[in-house]
């Protein structure tokens, strides 16, 4: 045996250990574990601001080594991608950095907190890939087995034209008003609220799933708690705030909603939410087209309903696909039928297939471009919804 | 025993035997049969121009006479009552004669084609009502048990101050583009297509369910199927379109999607149409509130969805209430719990509390103030839909 | 138009106006109303011991006239059929006297309270039925059109060969301790419990369903609550037990349990209990073949999950078909596409068959020989849990 | 920073690296990084009979050294906890003999083929922990969130005196007669079929739910294929086999069924089978108590449903619980809210569980006393079914 047979190792390198860290480190330990991969990835350095938080982070997470500055890991030659866990304002000037230093990027969503940015962003992605290296925007519910498989069925034509779209991500750990604040209620950081934050990643399954662009929508943002504790117990994604009297302003909506064209002929209904009282994460997607419609919850991820119309209509109905089989996407390479993935399996199959984009030469998907697409969209949801409504055009100069 | 025990007739003439006219009967004919009524219906003319047709319906559907002129049939003495089983065109005609004619009305759903008829309707209930002549209009679901416990629960304060509603009302007997041509695609004869034939029960259940009035909406409009045959079979609300080439101009939207703000503060999403292939008769609820939230999906009729936001937090989840019980509205007068309502109950259970409105001296519910509400949200959605979408308040002057 | 066009009539007599009794009263007169009838039934006297209460019945529920002794009803030469709804003690006495006196016979189920008085009625519906008198035992859940659609996708060969077949029977109303004593509870009256209440229904649904019978079985059978408060107030099937400290004792069993062999080599589970807390109506069958599988809950008695084993693994699963289309058992002379039966239409569509029966001269199903099998597998059942569960083949001589 | 703050290891040697080696080396990687356990786990050594094999398997899963003889692997001094994922009839050697070597002993379930081997494991474990090595059986659904909550609310008297207790396991990867020859239908290798491979789940989790021990049983076992071809492609638990006509002989049971007895009264039944086509993992529990119920199936499994017999009757029913709250078990060292654990998480938490019963000298539970408890009733169950049914104390002398 020979030590060619072994397959080199792509040396990762993490900013941010927050809640997406964790979630990427686990994608990196085990993605080698269950999938045969082209690149071996090693979780080589991690890197946040405080030294001691991300030394302890590192330990329990896996990573070997630490920085403090993403400027200093950016440079080092021990690296080769740069995975950014941080949130929106920072992403832009990381990945141009880290692509402009020839690392392989995987950065989390939305790309951006502007098409602004998102358009240099996707310009530093053309120009790496043309050398080789790889950028890939994290849209990790695209790889949720039964969202995969929805795209596939609508690739085979069993949905026909698609006429509609309809999708809600409803979740409600803002619903109390005592939770405290966070980056994701304040605008510098976070660009958004729930548009951002979980819309976006409605606006790209939807688009993925059907294939179709959104081509132009009318929208209604809300905000229904303005002021909230400063500080307090985080728990999960909310938490308690604390009695001191002390708030913050939030500034950024707490609720989108925006009716859509798509290219084609076909009109959407999306909502975003974080006051969805008792729906937990709740990312719900139904198309229905000229042949067969489909339907998913988040909430039962292993499942996709689809209602095939070439069937005898006697036996017709929505069928409850359990997206566990040997034959659905990436399924097979982790338990037998009907035993069930979690959440952390949409990063495991994000790391797979980015390893073997990178390895292979092809452009990782979703692209930068392809989330710059996302970023238009919300840009228009929000330019609409500051103007009464009215329809807006994703693709008119910003 | 005395006759005076014996509780008065309430003679009943109906105009329309189509679909709401064997629904109408049905409830006529049963509601005294399982409730105890101060007034007993009595099935006592059944009008249409067809004269054979309508002698035919009659004894089928358990009418005692016929009339051919629904002018005849308001003039009669013999007739306490005239349900309105039409088409929307005619409603304001035969509904103001009737009031005018000191019969009680009941008219079908949406009150009328426009807001002008809907508020002279309005106007003629409330100066019938001044003489104890009463108006009601149709829309059944909202005594679909499930709804009109959705109503106690918010009533009752469980859910809280109301944030979010969503309602959908998806049907597909339209997605075949070779279903023929019918009344209800005929702008002419129905004032509009999914908003006012399906997306007006989905206004009234919102607004009634919530005790919030519409303020304001965005919305688009949609139109997939602009010619069908003119002719064919007709098989429940669809069928099959003949070969012979003829085609009629579709002239109503074949989907309505609209965002909305209601009084108070909560916001809104709609979308009606039937092109939903495999959802049959979803006419889909949610309700968010700071404490409680409910769903709804009339395909599971005798369900109600209840999320208790006070139940701690191990336990807490959405409760599927199957309402047959005893203590939920109008199920005790049928059968033991659990062995379900149909369709056809919401009609039973509208006749029944629109004699005892009659008989006790009160406004029957939905009155037709109300039914003018849903028509000005209507009018508002399909202005804003022809003006880019843009914001429409509900209160503007004509 | 000639009279001889008019159907004749079918006069009904009525034994019994309890809850079977008012169901059986709405179907006959609503069968007429829906479906094309070769004879036009006509509710023509209702029998009970009580002359006002069943005078004040015949009156809400649209009987023509009342006996007080059901001989004479049986006597009467202007009734056709005789509709059994009283406690099973009585049934075998009155059937057997009617069907010698030519009447037709509709019986409640289970159609008696031993094998040797279904054998005797059986006897008699054979002998009857030479002579053009029919008679029918009234397994209604046969007729809830997802159970009648599960029956022709087992005939038209979609299951394969049948494997397995789970049946729950599950309600709570006697959960309570509380509930007072009713004849259900008495074994005199009602002949068992929960065995011949609701499990009789699960049995002659999985031999209806899957075409193949009982050979054999092994059982376990409990009682939970052996005294009750002897009156108090009647809510549904249970109520609230008085407070004078006065019981009754409970004579039946609480819940039934078996296996069970079919002819053909299927296993079975059966279990049929009234303290399932929770459960209202849950009237589950699952059917498991070499091809396909199904599964109903009467909780949603509009749906029939099937799984085809044909359809591509990618694709498959559940598919859960609203059972609700014209091309469905019944449902075509119903409502659109949707909207739902309820517990009552299996009653209906009960008559409309056993007319069509008496009217075509055909074997009414479930014949008597049909029920008789039914009550061979409730005595088979007794008797093995009489005796330490050891296994009993239902074809033994008594 | 001093040396005595990192936690000990707790370096573990595992036999076996099939289905379950490789969920177990899953667990051992990740539990630390989710969880601040008092050891840390080293996957320290595999062993497997086939060099080549067991090197290839511990690269993939992470192990640092292999041995092919579970001997010498019992024997090594630097080996803390061996970890038993081979077919049961080597447990029991195996098991025994690391306990007397002082080695913490994690063994698959069921515990053994057989009541003797299996009263022998318990006498070893019993005799082990006196000297401070602990042993645990692998029955892992227990530590599925949603099952342990299960226990939780019993155990908080929620579900007040148990009465009923049905439990199906349900899969269909035999369904297909093609499927090929396995250990586990070789009943020396497996000692049964469906009753210890999946049934051996349902009855643990049964006792361990409700705390109640099965007293007695009824049973009904079946084999509905014979003979199946000896070679093939092995996908998932299932394939296809080869054309080569060579077929096994299946020697055990493909389907079990046996009602039972609990200890206080509440009776059960049960139900295991590789055939139930459709049905991929439905691993179902429902209990019904005097004040709530509870309802579970594995294909839904992070979620749990609850009936709380203390809710005021107009708002009762089953609660879906989102079991993924941090107030609920383990789940708050996972995601936020709503976004769902997989089928691998139950191992993780073993791991968890028996570390810290390790680390805090405390008897690990399943205890092999425990699932000596459940071996009795599969034995109970196999006696029952050689038996005519006849019903079998748990109790009795082997």
């Amino acid at each position: 045996m020979t030590t060619t047979q072994q397959p080199s190792t792509l040396r990762v390198g993490m900013v941010g250990y927050a809640f997406m860290g964790a979630m990427h480190s686990h994608a990196w330990r085990t993605a080698p574990r269950f999938f045969d991969l082209p690149l071996r990835p090693e979780l080589a350095v991690l890197c946040g601001r405080d030294q001691v938080a991300v030394k302890a982070a590192a330990d329990t997470m896996g990573w070997q080594e630490t920085e403090t500055d993403w400027r200093s890991l950016v440079e080092r030659d021990d690296v080769d991608l740069i995975d950014i866990c941080t949130p929106g304002d920072t992403h832009a000037e990381i990945a141009i950095a880290a692509l402009e230093a020839g690392k392989h990027v995987l950065c989390e969503k939305p790309l951006a907190n502007s098409v602004e940015e998102a358009e240099r962003m996707a310009e530093a992605a053309r120009s790496a890939e043309a050398k080789g290296t790889y950028a890939m925007c994290g849209f990790s519910y695209r790889r949720t087995p039964a969202l995969t498989l929805a795209r596939r069925l609508v690739e085979q034509g069993r949905l026909g034209e698609i006429r509609h779209i309809r999708a809600q991500y409803l979740q409600d750990w803002l619903s109390d008003e005592n939770v405290p604040m966070t980056w994701r209620l304040d605008r510098e950081k976070s660009g958004s609220g729930a548009l951002g934050d979980i819309g976006a990643h409605s606006i790209d399954a939807a688009q993925y799933v059907t294939g179709l662009d959104i081509s132009g929508v009318s929208a209604l943002m809300n905000t229904f708690v303005h002021q909230r504790p400063l500080a307090g117990t985080r728990i999960g994604l909310g938490g308690t705030g604390a009695d001191d009297g002390r708030t913050g302003q939030v500034t950024v909506d707490d609720a989108a909603i925006f009716s859509a064209r798509f290219d084609g002929g076909a009109v959407g209904v999306f909502e975003a939410t974080r006051f969805a009282l008792g729906r937990k994460n709740s990312m719900r997607l139904e198309v229905n087209g000229t042949r067969g419609s489909l339907a998913f919850d988040f909430e039962n991820m292993n499942s996709l309903e689809f209602y095939d119309g070439s069937t005898d209509a006697e036996a017709a109905g929505f069928t409850t696909i359990n997206v566990t089989e040997p034959v659905h996407p990436y399924t097979g390479n982790w338990w037998p039928s009907g035993h069930g993935l979690g959440y952390e399996h949409g990063f495991t199959h994000q790391v797979v297939d980015l390893v073997q984009s990178i390895s292979g030469g092809t452009t990782p998907s979703p692209s930068f471009d392809e989330a710059l697409r996302v970023q238009k969209v919300l840009h228009a949801v929000e330019r609409s919804a500051a103007d009464e409504s009215r329809w807006q055009w994703t693709d008119l100069p910003l």
